[in-house]
């Protein structure tokens, strides 16, 4: 038996109140909740084989699906909480998609059409590895769009995520939020590290020279955007354990809330004979 | 260190001569290669460290990628050898297919349309859960096609192979062969265990009606379409721990002979400063 914090633990550190949320006073550490690194990862791990049976069960029954959106500045580590969260997930339940620059196809479109085309099929886990929501981020901060069209997407990405909350898909998303000294380290390591060279990208420090921009701009969608269908989880992620333990515990508690059966069957054992 | 069998070994075990390969001469088990359970899911597991390690290597070259293709009866395994030999890699860098009876928009098309769209991005590894097989064993069994259709098919199939493999994604087929007598153990078993009751189709007793035929066209399928560039391996299944071994051995070896390398960079770490 693992010594795990309370799912009322988690929610209280990782939701802020969304209309008040200052990203400025949120912390990037979450060393209260986990004893040390060897207790988040225990508890991630007995978190993953219990996502694992709670997916056969959502698998079984058909009828609904998951969406877990991830979102971070470069390095905050979305993969390793990928990889970490769900170690244990059937790949048969489960499909991550990618979000990069939109392709031409894609930009011949409206901005939630590829969107849609990834949304899980029921039974799955769906994984985005970043979003709509660099529709809202690096469209802002680059200055894309104008501040009415911002605003505006705010408001049509709610109903989008409320109308697949109706349709069967929960929806749950995670900020890891990382500090800007991290970040610092981890791209450093990046050029230190041969075996990580290739991870390197000039595209990075050109966000990290936005970076008080994009803060602001996760500031506002996580006001404009955390709403109960579909709430936003702030993930401190300055400890890759600890970001794993808190992940692990939402997206837990959440399958256990949804409680998916596999479905009756409406005939009896003895009505087969295999011959 | 895990004492495994060689790679040697398990092709020979594995990979019968083509044009004169009898099905019901292969063997469903394979009790020489592991010396029980436990050595079995010993190597299974060491196999799939390795193919983790060998999958990130893959994904950072991101020129070329690998496709595992699952074939076999009802009860075969196909789910649960994905589970085992990609227990350890990451989602982010692997994507799962599952090929049922095609929709009326892929009907609107040639049969291998809908395989084409789901062949793996450059660096990824793609596994097919059933695939464009389909379309030469069902189709043959039910006779839904001619005799002289079902043989173009299986050129063009190792045609369209051909291609994939000269464009960068390596094939591996894996056919599950388990007995007769086998798979009339685990339908009764969805039939006798409740929580296994969902899983149980009537459809998969219509299937086994036309076991003798689907064998046949196995066998075909096997000595029309395993080729150098893309071999079939007959997989003794009845075991399932050995199964799951014998399949990491080939899909690591293959990864191995690939030998993917992260891509050189063209600057120097000293180049850059993280302000």
């Amino acid at each position: 038996m693992t010594d795990q914090p309370s799912y009322a633990a988690v929610h209280d550190a990782l939701r802020p109140e969304a209309a008040s949320f200052d990203i400025a006073a949120a912390p990037t550490r979450l060393d209260d909740l986990f004893a040390d690194k060897e207790a988040a990862k225990a508890s991630c791990e007995a978190d993953a084989w219990a996502i694992d049976e709670l997916q056969d069960r959502l698998y079984a029954e058909g009828q609904r699906s998951l969406l877990v959106v991830l979102q971070g500045m470069d390095t905050a580590g979305k993969g390793g909480t990928v990889k970490s969260v769900f170690a244990h997930t059937s790949p048969m339940g489960m499909e991550v998609t990618a979000f990069k620059a939109p392709n031409t196809e894609e930009l011949a479109h409206d901005y939630l059409w590829r969107i849609h085309k990834a949304v899980p099929r029921k039974g799955h886990i769906g994984i985005f590895d970043r979003s709509h929501y660099g529709d809202v981020l690096a469209v802002k901060v680059l200055g894309l769009q104008s501040e009415e069209e911002v605003e505006a997407r705010y408001e049509d990405i709610n109903a989008f995520e409320r109308y697949l909350c109706r349709t069967g898909t929960k929806v749950l998303k995670f900020f890891l939020h990382i500090s800007k000294e991290e970040q610092k380290e981890r791209l450093q390591a990046r050029l230190d590290k041969p075996h990580k060279r290739w991870k390197f990208s000039k595209a990075d420090l050109d966000s990290r020279a936005l970076w008080d921009d994009y803060q602001r701009a996760y500031e506002l969608m996580v006001q404009r955007c955390s709403t109960e269908h579909a709430p936003w989880y702030v993930v401190p992620s300055d400890s890759k354990s600890r970001r794993n333990a808190a992940v692990a515990r939402i997206v837990r508690q959440t399958l256990e809330e949804m409680n998916p059966k596999a479905p009756k069957v409406d005939w009896h054992p003895e009505d087969w004979v295999i011959s």
